[in-house]
């Protein structure tokens, strides 16, 4: 399948970047694709499964939907640059768990709240996860 | 399956905004997703299937190998914005068909020229488009 981990240019991409799209799709192959803001501890990936509080029934966010019938996702950084010469993007492929509970869930709410300031006045550790496991990392650079 | 068309809002957010990200999956579900240039002429998106010249094998790319056998995409506009309060997208599910030349690619390459100056200097008249007509249209604001 190609490479599954980062180099440490890509961990430091993925580390100054703030919005992500995740990509999945569901049994029929319809892909759905949102932004997301989501954080890395080397090896994986973890984005937060939240929406505005009135709209809170997170299994019934489609991204959600999808990955209970279809685990496998995409995941993108991207720097956009007027000068085309400047663009650059790393690809994610793998599978998303929803994750709830337990290590991963700790990890991945420590690492998003360290992230993003804005995590401290809505408290992500009762709320689920979202953790890519990299099956295919791509990385590219218009030069 | 919902509406499929944009309303005034929506177009002028289409029209302002330089890069968006299509996914598509293929026949077996897994995603892939990529950043793109995109134009409309109001009811489809148009997007150039363009890379750096040594790699240009258009029917090679994943997201054109995708297409031909599962013609299902997603697309996405959005703007983050550190204040949460100010996030926007707009989401657009669809069919993608490649178009290589007659009068939808004559329009969508017009579009995108106008569009992006970068295209003075890569004309886009001998390359294939993909064209996206919407089945289902989101759009999301945080507030």
């Amino acid at each position: 399948m190609g490479r599954t981990h980062f180099t440490e240019a890509e961990l430091d991409f993925l580390t100054r970047t703030r919005v992500g799209r995740l990509a999945t799709a569901d049994a029929a192959a319809q892909p759905h694709v949102i932004p997301v803001v989501f954080a890395t501890d080397g090896c994986n990936l973890y984005v937060p499964v939240d929406e505005q509080p009135k709209r809170f029934r997170p299994r019934e966010l489609k991204r959600v939907r999808n990955l209970l019938q279809n685990p496998k996702v995409a995941f993108i950084v991207d720097r956009y640059d007027e000068d085309w010469s400047q663009l650059e993007w790393l690809l994610v492929r793998g599978m998303g768990s929803l994750v709830e509970n337990g290590e991963r869930h700790i990890i991945g709410v420590r690492l998003l709240e360290e992230k993003y300031a804005q995590y401290e006045r809505m408290p992500l550790k009762n709320r689920p996860l979202i953790v890519i496991t990299p099956s295919q990392v791509t990385g590219w650079k218009a030069i």
